[in-house]
C-alpha cells in the first residue's frame, strides 16, 4: 500500500512541476470539508464528503502560504516513506517550523496550522494519514485467538497475559497470520476489558476482545474495520447506556463529521450495538445502579434522535426516547450490581444467544 | 503476596469479632491522611504518611456508617481474593450499593463514598489496593529484552511489533523470567515511545522502554519500581521541559501527596531526570521549537522550587529558575526540529554518555 501512496505524492509533485514548466498557475484540487459538503450516504451507511472541491493556487495572495505549506507537508511525508519511518503530527510540526530566509515569516506558527494541511493532503490524494506515515495518539488494547505479523515479529494475541496487545497508532502495515474468532466485541471501558479478559470471555465465546478506553483511536477503528472487512467478523459494540456511549457506537459504525473524509477507510457500517440499553436496566434489574442524566445527556440524546441512521430504526427511537423520558443513564459497570461475573456469564451470553442487537 | 493480604484481612475481621465477644466497642485504627500527617522522608527520599492515626468506632453516631462501609469493603476484597478475581473500584461501588433493609439508607450513595474507604483499608492493614484485587485505570506501554510470566503466558517484550505490551492495572502478580537491560527509560509521551520504539532504541542501547502517556498509572509506577528494586536498573525519566513534565518526574521519584500512603510501594527514589531541560534548549539549538509559558506554568514552577527534593539540588534550582526567567517551555517533540532521529541518535545517546542527569 505504501508504494501507491508514494506514487500519488509523486504524481501530485509531477503535476505541479508540469504546470510550472508550462508557465501555468500551479494548483492543487482539494475536496471541501465544510458541513455544506458532508453527506450521509445511505447505501454505504457512512458519513462521507460530497463531491465539491476547490483549487488552491500558488499565484493567489490568499492561497500562497497554504499552498507552500501543503507542498512542504507532501515533501515531508514522501521523505518519511522513503526513509521507512513514522512520526507524530506534532513532531512534523516541529520539524517543518522555521523562518523563511530574509523574512520574519515562519513556515508554520502553530500546530493548528499544520494539522489541517495534513487533512488537505489526505483528501487531495485520497489516502489516510497513517499511509503518509503520520501517527496519531494510540489507545486501545486487544486479546483473542489471533496471530499477527508486525515489523518481523509474530505476535499471538492469546498469549499476552493480563496485558493484551497495545494497539499502535498505525495498523495499516500489520498482517494477519491466523484469525480464529466468530465475532469482535468492542468494549468502551478498559475496566470492562479487564474484567472480561480475566474471565477469559474471548476464549469461552471465541471472539476478539477490544478495549477502546473511551472514544476509539483511529488505529483501533482501522483494526475493527480490517477484522470486519477481511474476515467478515460481525462487530458488536458494548458501551454505556447514555448519549456518549451511543455516540461512540455511531462513530465506529458511520464515522464522524470531523473525519468524514476517511469514513470509508475506518468506519464499520456492519457494526451492531449489543448494549447497554435503557431497556436492559429494566430487563436485568439494574435500577439501583443507574445515574440521573444531566441536562447535557438529554440534549445529546435529542440530537442523536435526529441522526439519519438512528431515525430509520424504531428500536433506536425507542431507546433514545426512553433515555430522555426516564432521565437516567447507566454504565456497563452497573452490571456488577448483579455480581462481578454477571457481565461475562449472564448478560453478554444472553444477548448473544437472543441476537439482541441494535443496528 | 496474596496470602499475606488475606491473612491481614482475616486478622482485622478477627479483631472486630473478639471485641464484639468481649462486648467492647469494635474499632479500626486508621492512619490519618490529612496534610498534617504527610512528611517528606529525607532518608528514603519519599513523601510518606506520618505516624498519627485515628480510631473508627462502631458505636459512635459520626463513625457508624463509615465503620459499616469499611467492613463491607474488607469483606468484598476478601471475597475477590478467595475467588481469584479482580475488579475496578467502580465495579465494586456498583456491587456494594444497596438499600439497607427496612430503611431508606443506602450502603453507598456515590462512588466518592466508596473510594476513600478503599484507601482507609489500604492504610489500616498496610497493603496496596492492587493486592486487594482492586484495579485502577490502565495506561502505559513497554518494550525491551524482557520475558515475563503472567497468568500462565510467557510474554517476550522484545517480540511485540510496533504495539508493545499494554501494562495492566496490576503488575503485582507478574514474574520476570529474563531481564536483559542496562537501564529503564521512561518517556512521558506515547509519540516519543513510538518514535524510539521504531528506531529500536531499546535494542541499540539495551534498555527497557516505557511510555506513560502523561502522568503514569499506578500499574506503570509499580512496574518501574519493581525493575529498579529487583534488578537494580537505573531509571531515567524523559519528560517535557515544563512544570508538568518535572512534576511527572517528581511523582515517579518521590510519590505524591494524594498517594503518600503508598509511596514506599510505588515510588522509585533512585529515578533520575534525563531531560528535556531549559538548558538543553540552548545547548541543542531548539529555540525555534519552544512555546511561551503560560501563567499557570510559571506558578507551578515556583511551587516546584519549594519542594524539599528540588531545593537540595542546585541544578534543579537553576533549571526551575530558568523556566521562570525565560518564560518558555518545550516538549520532547521539539527535538524533531533537529531531525526526526535526532532524539534517538544524538540527544539521548549524548545525555547517556555524559551521564547528564538531574537527581
Amino acid at each position: 500500500m505504501t508504494k501507491n501512496v508514494k506514487t500519488e505524492l509523486e504524481k501530485l509533485g509531477g503535476k505541479l512541476l508540469t504546470e510550472i514548466d508550462k508557465k501555468e498557475n500551479p494548483n492543487i484540487d482539494i475536496p471541501i470539508r465544510a458541513l455544506s459538503n458532508i453527506v450521509f450516504d445511505k447505501k454505504s451507511g457512512q458519513i462521507l464528503l460530497g463531491n465539491k472541491s476547490a483549487k488552491r493556487y500558488f499565484f493567489n495572495v490568499a492561497h500562497a502560504k497554504k499552498f507552500m505549506q501543503t507542498v512542504m507537508v507532501g515533501a515531508f511525508c514522501k521523505s518519511l516513506i522513503d526513509a521507512g519511518i513514522h512520526t507524530s503530527i506534532r513532531d512534523m510540526y516541529y520539524n517543518l517550523k522555521r523562518t523563511l530566509p530574509d523574512s520574519n515569516e515562519n513556515t508554520f506558527d502553530e500546530q493548528s496550522e499544520s494539522d489541517p494541511v495534513i487533512v488537505d493532503l489526505e483528501v487531495a490524494i485520497d489516502v489516510l494519514r497513517e499511509q503518509l506515515h503520520l501517527t496519531t495518539d494510540r489507545k486501545g488494547i486487544v486479546a483473542g485467538n489471533v496471530v499477527i505479523e508486525d515489523r518481523g515479529d509474530m505476535i499471538n494475541w492469546s498469549k499476552l497475559g493480563s496485558g493484551g496487545w497495545s494497539i499502535p497508532s498505525t495498523v495499516d502495515e500489520i498482517s494477519f497470520n491466523k484469525v480464529d474468532a466468530d465475532f469482535v466485541l468492542v468494549v468502551e471501558k478498559n475496566a470492562g476489558f479487564e474484567r472480561l479478559h480475566e474471565d477469559k470471555f474471548w476464549q469461552k465465546k471465541n471472539c476478539i476482545l477490544i478495549g477502546t478506553g473511551g472514544q476509539p483511536s483511529r488505529g483501533t477503528r482501522l483494526l475493527i474495520q480490517r477484522l470486519n472487512n477481511e474476515y467478515k467478523l460481525p462487530v458488536y459494540v458494548f458501551a454505556d447506556a447514555d448519549a456518549y456511549g451511543v455516540y461512540i457506537y455511531s462513530v465506529i459504525k458511520s464515522g464522524s463529521i470531523s473525519l468524514a473524509h476517511v469514513s470509508d477507510r475506518i468506519a464499520t457500517p456492519q457494526a451492531k450495538f449489543i448494549g447497554l440499553t435503557i431497556s436492559d436496566i429494566y430487563e436485568y434489574d439494574l435500577k439501583k445502579a443507574t445515574i440521573k442524566a444531566k441536562d447535557v445527556d438529554i440534549k445529546r440524546a435529542k440530537e442523536l434522535l435526529q441522526y439519519d441512521w438512528f431515525k430509520k430504526n424504531p428500536r433506536w427511537q425507542k431507546e433514545l426516547n426512553l433515555m430522555i423520558e426516564k432521565g437516567i443513564k447507566a454504565e456497563i459497570e452497573a452490571l456488577s450490581h448483579r455480581g462481578l461475573k454477571f457481565m461475562s456469564e449472564e448478560y453478554l451470553p444472553d444477548k448473544l444467544r437472543k441476537k439482541d442487537f441494535l443496528d
